[in-house]
């Protein structure tokens, strides 16, 4: 049966479609009733976080612990949350409630630590630059001896517009999937093997992406959450 | 703002996916904060629809009725329900809630009354044999003077397979697509010129099928919950 599984969603929604399919897919199960429980808060109200942390706007912490506390009261043994950015909260989040909350970004530089040896070149990260500026992924990979490389300022602004572009629906439509790649190619002709979707909108662009070895945040959360709820 | 949305899920767990991301794609939003608040209780341990009906095996109602309730209680204003069997219940569950339950049947019917001339011939249902034989669809179709037909018992046994293997998970290397063509093929060389989705795990199959003009229940259920939450 498992334990319950709680999505704090929202985002942003497309995000958390992409989540809850991903631990839907990577579930073994024969028929509906081997699946696991999955309650989610899809709750778009929650603040902007880029804006909070760029720009000082509202913190969006007191929305998502109100959501984490509805998924606990709803049943879930766990909270998984499908947005990179979001977890400069996580510290806080988790004093909120009594349930555990997976850390997508430990869960991401430990998986990467166990598949690429630390000489095998750096890794580019296509995070917000809000992520980027918490240094979050950055501590991340220190610690287990794995280098990171980020976007130029330029790149940057395209990949923050792209992420936009997907929170309003453009995904196979998305205007900035040409200078993408254009980045991405950049980046592996000088010897990056490995790219990191280290935001959640960005795995949905995949499919239209070149570039080196692609990992995705979102697909080792939603293994993640499986293998905890089935331990 | 707009209402929230409740969904009722886990029957099946690719289908509960599948309306949530129609939900999300049909919104009018272009940041995070204009889509909706969805509320998913994917519980896929609500017994299977198909063998009460077929089989008189238990029934699905108590736990379907204890979802509603917790999608209430979490703040739902209304709840959609993605899978069609499970319809043969809202009355039921209707009572309950308090808070509306929108009829995906209904819905569908409506939707293709609007669009289609009665004249323009009849309309293939591509729905489980349990769902057949509740009537449901044929008397939402009966009223509104539009004609079904159904795959004839061979067919259905092999669309009933197709279902269960997409709640195991096998959507693009679904087994019986082949089978599923050359069904639809042979209404369409009949003179069928429209087909309907009225089982939630059949659109997944969509994209790999030919045959006459397609309708989706989820993707119309999708938007009359986008209707309701912004009216």
């Amino acid at each position: 049966m498992g334990k319950t599984v709680g999505i704090l969603g929202g985002m942003g929604p497309l995000a958390t479609v992409d989540l809850f399919a991903k631990i839907v897919q990577c579930t073994p199960a024969a028929v509906d009733q081997d699946h696991l429980r999955i309650i989610v808060d899809n709750n778009p109200q929650i603040p902007p976080r880029v804006e909070a942390i760029i720009q000082g706007a509202e913190s969006p912490l007191p929305s998502m612990a109100r959501s984490a506390r509805l998924l606990e009261g709803a049943g879930a043994d766990f909270i998984v949350m499908p947005c990179n950015t979001a977890h400069y909260w996580i510290g806080e989040l988790r004093q909120a409630v009594k349930v555990p909350v997976l850390d997508m970004i430990e869960a991401a530089a430990a998986y990467i630590a166990r598949r690429r040896d630390a000489a095998a070149g750096p890794t580019l990260l296509l995070a917000t630059a809000a992520t980027i500026r918490t240094g979050l992924y950055q501590k991340a990979f220190a610690v287990r001896n794995l280098t990171l490389v980020t976007p130029n300022g330029a790149e940057q602004k395209v990949l923050d517009a792209a992420v936009r572009q997907v929170k309003a629906g453009a995904v196979a439509d998305n205007p900035y999937l040409g200078e993408l790649n254009a980045m991405v190619d950049r980046f592996a002709a000088g010897g990056t093997q490995a790219m990191l979707a280290g935001c959640t909108e960005v795995p949905l662009l995949f499919p239209f992406l070149g570039g080196p070895e692609k990992y995705d945040a979102t697909a080792i959360l939603a293994q993640a959450a499986v293998e905890t709820a089935l331990a």
